[in-house]
């Protein structure tokens, strides 16, 4: 099966794999489809250890690099050379506190120079620095979660000759981004996990493909062949699936996290601003029922603060909870999309593969039979 | 183009179309589809006006009707023979006197007789009063919304030999309801109009369809031929559809929210408690807006009192915004899903079936044309 896109881009089914991991990058690149290394949790020189190893992996066949670049981010208290973790209030700070003692976590830094490097990195300034190490290795695409790309990131791709891709949940902003040199437009429907708008896949992409004049991939609520299948059928010319991936065996999902995920139901998610100060879908956990309802939560910063509050107290709960701490295991949490109630089996990143082509065409198959009538009219 | 369920309903498109207006139901139903009114609006007196209605312009050809039946309400301080609208607390009467007089809608009692009736209507009594009436139609199907269909009405539709559906918004309710006697589940995404859950339709159609052995029509986010294929690509045998039909010539829908829904973008409803006490997506208005923020707002009252609060009072609204009046013209409101986004102009219901029949066909032609390599691997 090839769209369009699969021909522009080089591969064999048009599915596109965001994933932190480079091991399920390099999997789905290598079974046809296409891997994209989320950078963010990377420091530059990271980032190119990473894709040093997927360039060793990967025999040539084509991947990308994603990247948060954040429209509006709120750092007027820290200024150039400050620490951004001096902007987090005592408050902030204090509910921290208060859960890792209701919790049983244990206590330490509510900050960690770990959360402050995160915190940099979704930052203009901190995200070029990432697209200056990706360009130096041949990928193939480079995304841009949140905000329109910077026209330093444009220039720099263009010039490399590397599309550039850009998620959105509204209309109106994939015709933003398209104006801001967008080569690629991801629509991604509330259901998504991670930064998500209010808008369903199955309203937003339609409108999307309607609204502009690049290749729309559809993201969000897409873990299986009839939901690629749906996908096509809204017009999109492919798919971005990043939920999917984190239960594969290639995956570095956490123990508890995976099996909170392969437990969970598509009920057991939930959008909020309490990860990383903008609405991204997860988990319900203690962590995000705290900050949301607990009547002494002072409710999430702005990013990147929430972000480096949270990366930080969350690297720390994720280490109780994988030693057992039964608290800690409560208030785990990590991102996914509504998909999640599909998930509930470990399978290699290139099984995934295989089985959404194969049930794609399956329902591309069950689609044609049952319309091969004429409608009456 | 045929599904299986259209040679079981008797249609020649898998499209039924939910509406209160019975001209849009006739419509629908001559066009080849299936039409569903509406009754929680209606007497029992009034249904049967309406259904006589449509038994004289549709020629024996197939619809059905749907009744709202809450699987718990608390009317605890309104028991048989007490007007329930004693139980809507002077709190929130007064909120709605305050609404009035700061939008400047004039005032008047907050609960009306009409009120009382609907709140009546949604009660398990009440709906058994509605069905009643309907079953000495010959209606080819009877809908439950909210709740799981009481033994009673599954007793009378089964004697009846008319096939009984269920709108779920979960796979859990989905097990429920066909455990109950549903015939036919509604799988209803978030995103759709009126009362709806939490999972996107991209995510639970496909669960739903693996979870039950009867058939599965996918409702919320469906609004063109696109859409259409994509339901079917998840594995559902034909769509539900309300919002597309309130921007028809054939519906009631009052001038002034026709008027806001044709301006709507997808990002301009909300899935809020404020109307009938359950959540229920409508389009934002200053009334969602203050029931949901204002500091002096008491919260919404449980179905079916917030239900008579609101209608009442909208009831008023709307005719204050119909005469012109700026301040009812914020506050007017009504139930759509995020498809309202798609619906920019007026067209006859017989169009916008044969519109959504060609789509489809074009969807699945495109679809078969970019699958029909095999995928690699």
């Amino acid at each position: 099966m090839r769209t369009a896109i699969c021909d522009r881009f080089g591969i064999d089914l048009p599915l596109f794999a965001f994933s932190h991991c480079r091991d399920v990058v390099a999997a789905v690149t290598n079974a046809g489809g296409f891997g994209v290394l989320g950078a963010v949790a990377y420091s530059p020189e990271q980032l190119d250890t990473e894709l040093t190893w997927i360039d060793e992996h990967v025999g040539g066949r084509p991947y990308g690099v994603d990247v948060l670049v954040p429209g509006k981010i709120d750092v007027s208290a820290a200024g150039r050379g400050a620490r951004l973790a001096d902007a987090v209030p005592d408050r902030h700070r204090d509910f921290v506190a208060h859960l890792f003692a209701k919790y049983g976590v244990g206590g330490g830094e509510a900050v960690s120079a770990f959360a402050e490097g995160v915190g940099r990195r979704v930052t203009a300034e901190g995200a070029t620095g990432l697209v200056d190490v990706a360009l130096k290795h041949p990928i193939g695409l480079i995304a841009s979660a949140l905000g329109p790309p910077p026209p330093e990131m444009v220039g720099k791709a263009r010039q490399a000759g590397v599309p550039v891709a850009a998620l959105v949940g509204t209309v109106e902003h994939a015709r933003r981004q398209v104006a801001a040199g967008a080569d690629l437009i991801v629509a991604q429907g509330s259901e998504a996990g991670g930064h998500t708008g209010e808008i369903s896949t199955m309203v937003l992409v339609p409108q999307v493909v309607d609204a502009v004049d690049v290749p729309v991939l559809a993201a969000g609520g897409i873990a299986d062949g009839r939901q690629m299948a749906a996908a096509l059928a809204l017009g999109a010319e492919g798919v971005w699936c990043g939920s999917v991936w984190l239960t594969t065996q290639e995956a570095e999902t956490p123990p508890v996290i995976r099996e909170k995920m392969l437990a969970a139901t598509s009920s057991d998610t939930v959008r909020s601003r309490t990860r990383t100060g903008k609405p991204a879908r997860q988990l319900r956990s203690a962590w995000t029922q705290e900050w949301e309802s607990a009547p002494e939560s002072p409710g999430p910063l702005p990013m990147p603060l929430q972000m480096m509050l949270s990366e930080g107290a969350l690297a720390r709960i994720g280490r109780a909870a994988e030693s057992g701490n039964p608290g800690a295991r409560e208030l785990a949490t990590y991102f996914v999309g509504q998909v999640v109630g599909q998930l509930n089996q470990v399978k290699p990143a290139r099984q995934v593969v295989y089985d959404m082509a194969e049930e794609l065409a399956a329902a591309v198959e069950r689609l044609r039979a049952v319309t091969s009538d004429e409608p009456r009219g």
